[in-house]
């Protein structure tokens, strides 16, 4: 049972090896350091990459405990989301404001290059001030949790430079595509076509965000899917933008052949290590593709601020909440497809309070 | 015999079918037209992709023969390089000042989505004044046609954006590698490493502009390779940026890999129509790549600059001149890959004057 | 009485000296001309700065009369609204896609650098196709005007480069800056504060655009006013941006003291031709301010997709509705400051085809 | 008399009031901290503004004395430059790579608004690793300081954005006027015409950067000078880029004036408070003022760079040398307007093991 000097922690030892741990409870060391009252963290598809033996979790949300000398900017008691990845600030990549690129990246529970370091499904949590965000007072815990994966969305959307009255087609229509269509129209974009192969996403996606959707035909190839696009949808001579939010294959071929010369493709999702790219119509389209990274300056204040305003209704998202005890059951829901986001409790006694 | 009313060229009706005719003397109908005696053209490997019966030759260089009322900026008996294709200026593309993208291009002897488009190698060549552009008087007819290729290098150069102390790697050491090559010596790159197969072009390369080059080792895959690059010449965690002057699909790779994170990938060559890319890769880092079409708005401008202040010495890169009768035999022996740059005369009379 | 052979037209021969004259009935002569016959012209404060005898008139709309042969996206009797100024399109601000700063730009019944142009307020009026905008069906050829002011709102905005999440500062609610705060929300300004001396147009602005509203307190001076808008609103460090749409000397120095650091300022209005800066507040804060000019690329098109899209609704704007023979006397009301916007119909026969 | 253990400082008490202190020797507190042994300290006109009991002094080389645990890009012995300022590291702008306008910078000697920070004319001066870099084998101690005014003027051409082939005007031939001309160059500017009153400092401009000189005439005013400019050195339509390194008013006007369409102005001077500035001429052209205030991310990477490269001779800066206790004579001596650049030796017996 976990008391308050205990920091139960539930950790993934390797593919369906789950273990709970008490973990050491984190200490002030640092005079900007604040620890953190886990309330929920979400389930990723991308969780279970991992390889250490680490803390899974890196979307989550919680309750500052204790704060360090020098934090001006929260105050125990203050409701917050986190970012979880901490760079270096030393390096090229942080001194020039693009620290998701910073080799000694810490990251929660991610096998990236950087160092090794614990997520966020445990009892109490330390971070640095400047990566965690004081939620709105309007803004649940629940809804916090979703900062990550729109902060995710932001940074594409960003990279992707829409404008408004830009025509934009998102492939993939899971929690990341369907927040990358919701910013794109926050950005202004006039016409937002999710892509997908599974029609209940479709669905959903309409009525969160998108303006239109369309189901490729898999009997035909990904040029000959994008001409149907442009025709469908009347996008003249293509999309301005593309986001991939999937990695597959076919995606990104429909992607580049959908764009419009000077077009941009932002890739967001992950999937195989090398695709088959059409690479001269790239090319004679002068379009510009860009790799996508995690997030960086300002994605979490934008997407806290879309939550903020009511601009985003991320609630419509969470599935299902589960116990912290029920952790392991949720990733292997999420690894068969079930629900669009499943929120896992932090440890039961801090939320009764 | 081609006399002063006659327009003799030189056709390609399908490969290896060369045919001289004489086509009508072009006349000025717009005050804006410029008439132009053609005095060298250069040899393209991309000519013989042409599939129309039509003028040969998109790189020239000649004398104003007659201008329109309207023209100020010429005046016959200059000496002019030609940009050698006309936009629309009314759609969207040349409204924003991206006129290589518009849909209705004119280009010379080319293939592409525009209308079919006589080349220039002929006698008498038409074209608008926007298009045409003054030689300093010592800059060379010869000399002024190397800088449509160097418009090339300047567009590419332009999109992946050097700056001073930018470590960058171009692949291909022809005619467009070399003077990609030479133009990012311009912008500020403090290194400039050459990639090819062949030794030859690498010294030329390295005589010419790169500070250091490479040969691949075929023994090992595209990430081996640039992994070796990054280690001899000590660049960290990678290139700033690369320029791909091959299309090959061993190059798109090993490009992707060789980029810093951040950097930018701009694909100036033209291979198959799809390769294999390794998309995981070019997304963890953020690269960015750009497709990249023929020159636009102040390309010739700047590349006849570097002309005129003695930047870039493209006489170097002229192998050989032959007779405007000579012409078939010209494409032939470049497309064997003899020599750099091959010249054709004009109409010889013309060029005794 | 004007017949269909006459083109009856509305001429200034200087401050107050207007003149009704009958004009030769404009001929196709190029084929991409489009003859328009005149709908509704807008008098614009700016528009008695005219100096030569010149139809009046740069903000209107009309409906297509007759098209030259190569004419594509225009047929007659089709609605349009019409970007009054046609740059030469040959040189180097046409190539780079920055038309608005042509020297020889065609602007109607302007007092500009380039040639001295006639203006809308006729029957029949001469254009090149591609400075049309067909209007979507069920917007109105009275909203048609507005498409002028909005597109020098758009222009302002994209220079200002706002983005989802900035707080927006405009100096200025009449037409143009109650626009550019309409036009700032579409970009995602989340806040944004219209300031003006007049309690009636900020009331306006503030149901039109404006998040708040701040009328400057005239017993201190422009860095205290700034101070004040800052911690009224809570701008932490200050404006991400700054649109200023009076050129009053005061608001210039309160725009500048009120930006961020980083931020960018908009010079939308036009005032003395020397105002004082606050170099040194600007170069601490390494603000930018750019100037700007009319409209450009893109920026007719953004707003009558705003109008299409029902984002903005101009029809607001509309205080009032002359006949084409009150011209002189909408001018006269428009320089006492009545009302926002006032129309002029076109010649009255036309009108009830 | 300095031992090892003293901390032998130069401060400034108000204007013309210097007294020499022993203050405390500094110690690692931090494993990232790197104490450095002064070598050389460079008078800075800027310098006398100072307001606090504070060391003197913000250019400055010297060698590395210890190091922190962390540290692993320095080690003792080696001869490093000094960036002055180390920003929080945590706040929106240093987060966005934009650290020279964190308001909690502690900038050596500066009356700034970040905390009063001690400079660096004293024995040992303490500083984080990644503010400090390596001076290449070749680079001598006293090169090594002209790297931070080096480092302004890196800062102010990259936010000019010049590129190969530009037309620059640079106000003021001191040392910021001067390294900002010579850096012009290496982004490729093609003219670089130095402006100041002074005959000297235009002759050493030009065989030290410039291309051309300008002596303004005061007879006329800043358009007409301007004019004059742009006829001179045949312009065509004005300048692409003016830096402007006096902060005097008669160069702000001149430079505005003096600027093509579109073109970029960079303040970088700091002179009155407030100037009367040409807003209708900036408008109409579209003119882009920018603000620039020190240097930010990788301002003195490319400015040791430039160094390493033999791109740009400094040691042609440095007028004269002085010993440690000769400092007040110095500063009187720059601030009679005496030399390009005056160096102060470190404490003497450091200077000769």
């Amino acid at each position: 049972m976990a008391g308050p000097d205990s920091n139960l922690s539930c950790l993934l030892y390797g593919p369906h090896d789950v273990k709970f741990e008490d973990r050491e409870v984190p200490s002030i060391n640092d005079p900007h350091d604040v620890i953190v009252r886990i309330a929920y963290v979400g389930v990723c598809g991308s969780d279970v990459t991992q390889e250490n033996p680490l803390t899974m979790g890196h979307e989550a949300s919680g309750t500052v405990h204790s704060i360090g000398d020098s934090v001006t900017t929260l105050q125990p008691g203050d409701d917050v989301c986190i970012e979880p990845g901490v760079p270096c600030s030393r390096c090229k990549s942080c001194k020039s404001g693009r620290y998701n690129l910073c080799p000694d990246m810490a990251f929660a529970a991610s096998p990236g290059p950087g160092p090794a370091t614990h997520g966020c499904l445990c009892r109490y949590y330390k971070l640095t001030e400047s990566f965690l965000y004081k939620l709105p007072s309007h803004v649940s815990l629940e809804e916090g949790v979703l900062v990550e994966p729109l902060a995710v969305a932001v940074h594409s959307n960003k990279l992707a430079g829409i404008k408004p009255g830009h025509r934009v087609v998102v492939f993939g229509a899971g929690p990341v595509g369907i927040l990358c269509a919701a910013v794109a129209r926050q950005f202004g974009a006039v016409e937002v076509i999710s892509v997908d192969m599974i029609a209940a996403r479709l669905e959903f996606a309409k009525e969160f965000a998108a303006t239109d959707t369309y189901a490729p035909d898999t009997s035909i190839d990904g040029a000959s899917n994008a001409a149907e696009i442009v025709k469908r949808f009347r996008l003249d001579r293509g999309a301005d933008v593309v986001i991939e939010a999937t990695g597959a294959e076919p995606c990104v071929q429909m992607g580049i052949h959908v764009l419009a010369p000077g077009g941009t493709y932002v890739q967001t999702g992950c999937g195989k290590p090398n695709v088959m790219v059409p690479m001269t119509k790239l090319g004679e389209k002068e379009a510009i593709v860009k790799g996508c990274f995690r997030y960086g300056s300002g994605d979490f204040e934008m997407a806290v601020g879309f939550l903020r305003d009511g601009k985003i209704d991320v609630k419509q998202l969470i599935s299902r909440t589960v116990s912290f005890r029920e952790a392991p059951d949720a990733w292997e829901s999420v690894g068969r497809g079930e629900g669009i986001k499943t929120l896992i409790c932090g440890v039961q006694e801090d939320l009764k309070r």
